[in-house]
């Protein structure tokens, strides 16, 4: 109690030296509700961006969204017929209507410790149960970073990080993944963002927007250097064993030798059930090095009482009973997607797709000096909403300019139909060299007139 | 992002202070993985005392525990067939498995407003789904409760509120509730705890632990003392229509002509289904004070994604089809235990129980100078495990020595068995006056040699 009362007032100075100080003994005069700066700060920049958006489909022709990583939008991939009726059955026996530990029943964290044995040995006291992946990694964070610190995180990458961290006035630093090399990770660049206030680095594998795999070398040269520094991994393989032929995934937790790992996963986005909000965290910590990170993770779950009963009383049957066929059906649907979107997009000048390895997205360059009507990601993104009704997310959502993300699960007529749609658009709006010129001298010359 | 920054910086100064310092620019030299203070500080005081106790129950008897506030524990109490049906036809027809708004789906709002029309007038807008009621309590505090501010919550009181409030440096101010008056407010020291500090007010109606419902009139005296200083209330309005005959509910918000009120329900009670998670805030807020507010309600509701979207999408059904007779049998089962077990108790010497007015508790107060071999009530309890295998949570885990509190939702054999050997612990430990005073003489002196 004495550390809080002695943190308390701390933070109080801190408070009335940013709101310019009002005596605590004085009492409001006035109806005015502030918020907190975790409330305040707490953004989601996705949103931010698509809401700033001038995005009025073109009325002729019917909006393909490839924006949305919801795998189950379009109805044609389905959660498996087991996953359903081991849900059903719960609901119909009336076993899992009361509340369950806020970490996760016993026998559903043991379900869950036995599916992620490829990550290395755990049992179910290593598991954590959360609801959704989101969950898994706002407790991971909060747990590990306060304010004042900073997360390292991918560039691209997910805006969850930045959602989570910045609430609580951690500071998000963003490591280069280089295109040009299956976007692995610049680790001299890395290397260079880690100072003593660096309280963990966030893996994204394979990730989300890139869709990369690491192979296992680069996942080793990446905790070489988290073991030099003393820094523990929040790894998000929430597509774990989403790889296409020829690519193979290792969790990070089972090449470490030393450095402490939680990684996050759930049913989301294997079992295509993102509603059902069933995440967790495994803690890989060998050499017990997160004894007090298990206490704050099980501080921080009595926050809002763990996942979801029922999802949790059908977790064994899910685990188990879900045949291989089934995930090997859903790689093979993305994959065949992949193939045939990359290769349509490869042909249109003015871009430059990125095959992935894995995951269920796909980042596409844009040429943007060629298509000199824009001036941004945004810009183009808006132009091919308002022309051809087909949206994508620009690169900006992933602090990655001149991309945009596309995602694979949509239905195999729509990628054939938008990649035509996106051939027409490029080629109406793709400028040659020459023109690029004109163009450009042209608008610096309107630029310099709108100045006077 | 210039906000940020500057907090950022801050926030630093303000760790590194409380730290002892650390240069930013060095880095980490050895494994030493540090928890953030909100993970700390995050942490359930009846677990810490629970865990505490010395729980072994008489081997000879089974344990009967009437500490647990899940109404499903014992199978006596199930939800209405039309939930089940409800929830089973959604998991059937596949129609939500997808990612819902992190606030909720538009229909599932809808129907919370709907079903809470009671409380005023609302509209789906006002309407946030939360991954249960703790949820929505935990956004309701995060948003308007930051470091260095303070809040207002009952003593005796339900710990969550500790729990949420801790993590964030928020201190506690306990109002008292007195039990002479049927745990009304002490309306004039619940306004010596006021200062500009003060970010919000908890009004727990009806109350966990105590079962008190707060009359018409009592409300509006606490509303005039909130609209005085301009208080915010956060109405925990979870036992909502939980009244026994001769009590009447009022929603905090229905009676308020000024004060901005977050109510927090959900279906966790008197649905029973506490492990489903589905829980509510809605946002009464006629003079558009809690502008800040909703945004950034709508700001943490991001970091986790909302409800379980199967339970949202039953929600409309589950609140329009459930019929009124089950409500009316829930609230008769709980009046006849706790008219049962107040008569049992109200004999027993040395106890004395205190009529609830509805939701699912009773306190029972310990005169505890008449059990002198126990000096407080936590001893009391577990010499009552230990020798009758009764299990009640103690006073303290609500601030509130001297008191247990017992559930009502057991089976009503369980009550009527309870109150048998409380009876023959009570009988066996209360000592008369003279004997007590001679105990307590020989205490000190024994103590006092054990000084020695």
């Amino acid at each position: 109690m004495k550390d809080l009362k002695d943190l308390s007032a701390l933070q109080l100075n801190t408070r009335n030296a940013v709101k310019g100080g009002s005596s605590s003994s004085s009492k409001r005069t006035k109806w005015n509700v502030p918020i907190t700066d975790f409330a305040r700060l707490t953004h989601n920049p996705i949103r931010a961006i698509v809401e700033g958006l001038k995005i009025a489909p073109n009325p002729d022709k019917p909006l393909i969204a490839l924006s949305i990583g919801d795998p189950t939008t379009f109805g044609n991939l389905k959660p498996a017929p087991e996953v359903i009726d081991a849900l059903r059955s719960v609901v119909q026996d009336g076993s899992h209507n009361g509340y369950g530990p806020s970490t996760g029943f016993p026998q559903a964290r043991q379900a869950v410790a036995d599916y992620v044995s490829h990550q290395g040995d755990v049992t179910a006291n290593d598991v954590i149960l959360c609801s959704g992946a989101s969950c898994a990694l706002d407790l991971c964070l909060s747990v590990l970073a306060g304010p004042g610190q900073n997360i390292l995180i991918p560039r691209p990458g997910f805006s969850i990080y930045r959602t989570l961290a910045e609430g609580f006035g951690v500071e998000c630093r963003y490591y280069d993944l280089m295109p040009d090399r299956n976007w692995e990770v610049d680790l001299v660049q890395l290397e260079s963002l880690i100072d003593a206030n660096t309280a963990a680095l966030i893996v994204t594998n394979p990730s989300n927007p890139c869709g990369s795999v690491f192979s296992r070398s680069h996942l080793e040269a990446i905790l070489d250097i988290a073991e030099k520094h003393f820094l523990p991994i929040i790894a998000d393989e929430i597509y774990e064993h989403f790889v296409f032929p020829g690519q193979e995934f290792y969790a990070v937790s089972s090449l470490s030798k030393k450095v402490p790992v939680l990684s996050c996963g759930g049913l989301t986005k294997r079992f295509l059930v993102p509603g059902w909000r069933m995440g967790w965290i495994v803690i890989h910590d060998r050499d017990n090095l997160f004894q007090d990170v298990r206490k704050g993770l099980a501080n921080l779950s009595a926050r809002i009482l763990g996942a979801n009963t029922l999802v949790q009383g059908a977790l064994p049957a899910i685990l188990k009973n879900t045949p291989p066929a089934f995930y090997d059906d859903l790689v093979s649907t993305l994959y065949r997607h992949a193939e045939l979107a990359y290769k349509s997009i490869k042909q249109i000048r003015g871009l430059r797709p990125i095959m992935p390895g894995g995951a269920m997205y796909m980042m596409i360059g844009i040429d943007i000096s060629r298509f000199p009507e824009f001036e941004t990601d945004l810009e183009f993104v808006q132009a091919l909403v308002a022309e051809q009704s087909v949206f994508c997310l620009p690169g900006q959502c992933f602090e990655y300019p001149n991309y945009v993300r596309i995602v694979l699960t949509v239905p195999e007529e729509m990628i054939v139909e938008a990649c035509k749609r996106l051939e027409e658009f490029c080629q109406k709006h793709y400028k040659l060299d020459d023109n690029v010129i004109l163009e450009q001298q042209q608008h610096g010359f309107l630029a310099k007139l709108a100045d006077y």
